[in-house]
């Protein structure tokens, strides 16, 4: 095989309709930003990625696309050099805060990761191999993925599209938000996010939701929106009845005081984010599983690091999800089928999406019995949609927002609200 | 793409000479075992790799041989579940006990890196690409090596071929050792193996090496031969004299409490030799450095995620060399290029093989300035030297050595000998 050096990088923004989903931070804005990430090789293999799509990110994003031209696509650590010193003296930036704090190390790690798929991408296509077995073969073909419920308004406040999912301000209306995504999809497990009404009322929606799928297991995600006496309520309210306790308060030793007092395991995608925040996590006991995401912890590779040491430590592990497309979801998809001990299923947003919005070929890839197949084709097995992809920068132009606001949007609608974490 | 699948798998074991090095354990045996792998694929390319070469070795690899055939190159995945299955209820066997305790873990991890490695050269070889490459690229292109430095009668009791380095019983013999070598291959680092007589001794020992290559780092390696009492006091006599302590004391605990007492880093191949080890070494801080060695960690990803571990908990990581011929050399030289921080230069018994002993064209790669140049050619870029095996092999077959016995090998010269540790 000749070489397959970077030779150029297309970055294209791109916005989805998002539907007004509640959390902590407020209320997701009627649009979602995501961007692709295309590496051209000389080789006239292209890979592709996709990542958060704010213009901090977007930044970064271009100062890496610099400095990678010129590398073999298979040089991941040079590439990852090359970033980091592009990235360099760039302040840390998050696209949210529902990821836990910025720091450099993470910012360094989310330019990376934009890069390294779409060259596990290009590797994949130069060698006529999935990405999955670049990462070490298939553990399992179908990969299961959750529903992931939301408290939502039926609208957004404003003139946009409204989504069809109505509203689901109570435990009646998750109850039929999980059942019609279950119809649809089939998923075998069930995610409520929280920390957006008073705990006893979302205890309740637990209970019922409990009670309408007794064999599915459950989870709930406050986003640390709780102090540690709340947690501690609401996790002994709740023993037995969840499959974990998704960061219900900020901070590793303030979760390290609610695991101490139960048997609940807890998980986390908002104080343990990146391998500095393992040893302490360890050293406490704070965190039973820990939710991956390759956006953020630094790619396939990385995630596969973090595998192997939750395995080492006894610890779980699952996947996180922000508002993503297809792409996202097929790198997601790889990276799991592709680890022996990433058991639980993945969170996705995927059934938020309008339907008609995806940047890959066939409108994306789908759920049946609640798993995704893995695709076929070499690479990461998608398609770039350049008709979509023109549709969807276009509303990018057109939109106007360019980072993430939950709790700017929130406040459209409540003037008073400040997204302060924790209120309960 | 094709398929590379594997359709059979040979095992060839030889034997080469080996010098009358002392340790802890007692003496080397005037042969070394060792065997060749070769995994056969369907595409007709074939994959090579180099491990232990004792009977109980060889009973595993055979077995799990079978259950290889037929499995993708690339799926590394289910060839570990294949050769854990194979190998089953297999009694845990380790070729020596200078590298710890065998458990099943290790039995398992060793036979399946014997696999690992050899996919890794095919896959390299189906891909034209260095196996350093998939492993996420070179961080260096040369790899530093030390001078492995022993103790060591003058010749073999018997009828044997004497090697050229003569005997070396004290300070002044290591001193002269450790010239030669570092004249002839320009080490730029020395370690000592140590344990083998009364510690003083040893600490003289090292303090002539510091006198005499005042620029050199120099570790010392008893082969936890001391009392936990033992190692206070060496620790204490050569603290700042040593880049670090390998094994002093037996066992996780033991080490924790010389570690406790010592500004010397402790680093050990004997007591976190599997991941399963980590978390109770973690938790006591009981060594600071790791030496690494894949044949036993399960091979090059586990490597890496050894690797990844070190790194995200402040441990140190160098490698740890047994007897070997140039495919493990090889190997260890690009899992050493692709680890960002495995600095250290690595041990390698190479200086002790005969000069016309190795199974790789060109009688073997070699150093130059003390590093090792990574090999060009695809895969592990080594190319098997029938004749030279052809002539190991039959060397093997008249030997009449099948399993390591470096006590009873030491009984031939003090029948009293028993091997126990600690014995200072």
């Amino acid at each position: 095989m000749t070489d397959l050096k970077i030779v150029a990088v297309d970055i294209t923004p791109v916005a989805l309709k998002d539907p007004p989903l509640l959390n902590s931070s407020g209320v997701h804005e009627p649009y979602a930003l995501r961007s692709i990430i295309e590496v051209h090789t000389d080789a006239g293999i292209v890979g592709v990625n996709e990542a958060y799509g704010d213009d901090a990110t977007l930044a970064l994003l271009h100062q890496s696309a610099d400095a990678v031209i010129g590398a073999d696509a298979f040089d991941l650590n040079g590439i990852g050099r090359r970033v980091a010193t592009a990235v360099g003296g760039a302040e840390a930036s998050s696209p949210t805060e529902l990821i836990g704090a910025a720091s450099h190390d993470k910012t360094v790690a989310q330019a990376f990761a934009a890069f390294e798929v779409a060259c596990f991408d290009a590797q994949g296509k130069a060698t006529g191999r999935r990405v999955v077995d670049l990462l070490g073969g298939a553990v399992r073909e179908r990969v299961d993925f959750s529903a992931y419920l939301f408290y939502k308004w039926a609208e957004h406040p404003g003139d946009f599209d409204v989504d069809p999912w109505g509203e689901a301000l109570d435990p009646d209306g998750i109850v039929d938000q999980a059942r019609r995504m279950v119809d649809k999809y089939g998923f075998g497990s069930l995610k409520l996010k929280g920390g957006v009404f008073a705990p006893e009322e979302e205890i309740e929606a637990v209970k019922a939701l409990r009670r309408a799928f007794p064999d599915r297991p459950v989870r709930l995600d406050p986003n640390a929106n709780w102090t540690v006496e709340t947690s501690h309520r609401v996790a002994a309210a709740l023993e037995g009845e969840l499959e974990y306790l998704e960061d219900p308060t900020p901070g590793i030793p303030g979760m390290a005081e609610v695991a101490a007092k139960t048997d609940l395991p807890l998980a986390t995608n908002m104080c343990v984010t990146s391998f500095a925040d393992i040893p302490e996590s360890i050293r406490l006991d704070a965190v039973q599983v820990i939710l991956s995401d390759h956006h953020f912890w630094g790619g396939l590779r990385a995630t596969q690091n973090l595998a192997a040491l939750c395995d080492t430590f006894g610890l779980g592990l699952s996947m996180h999800s922000n508002t993503h497309l297809g792409v996202s979801l097929a790198a997601m998809a790889h990276i799991a089928a592709s680890t022996p001990n990433l058991t639980y299923a993945l969170d996705t947003h995927t059934p938020w999406k309008a339907q008609d919005e995806d940047v890959v070929l066939g409108g994306g890839l789908t759920f049946t019995d609640g798993a995704l197949t893995l695709p076929r084709g070499p690479g990461l097995g998608v398609e770039l949609d350049r008709d979509a992809i023109a549709r969807l920068h276009e509303q990018y132009l057109t939109c106007g927002i360019r980072r993430r606001d939950d709790v700017g949007w929130m406040r459209r609608v409540r003037p008073e609200w400040t997204g302060k974490r924790p209120r309960f």
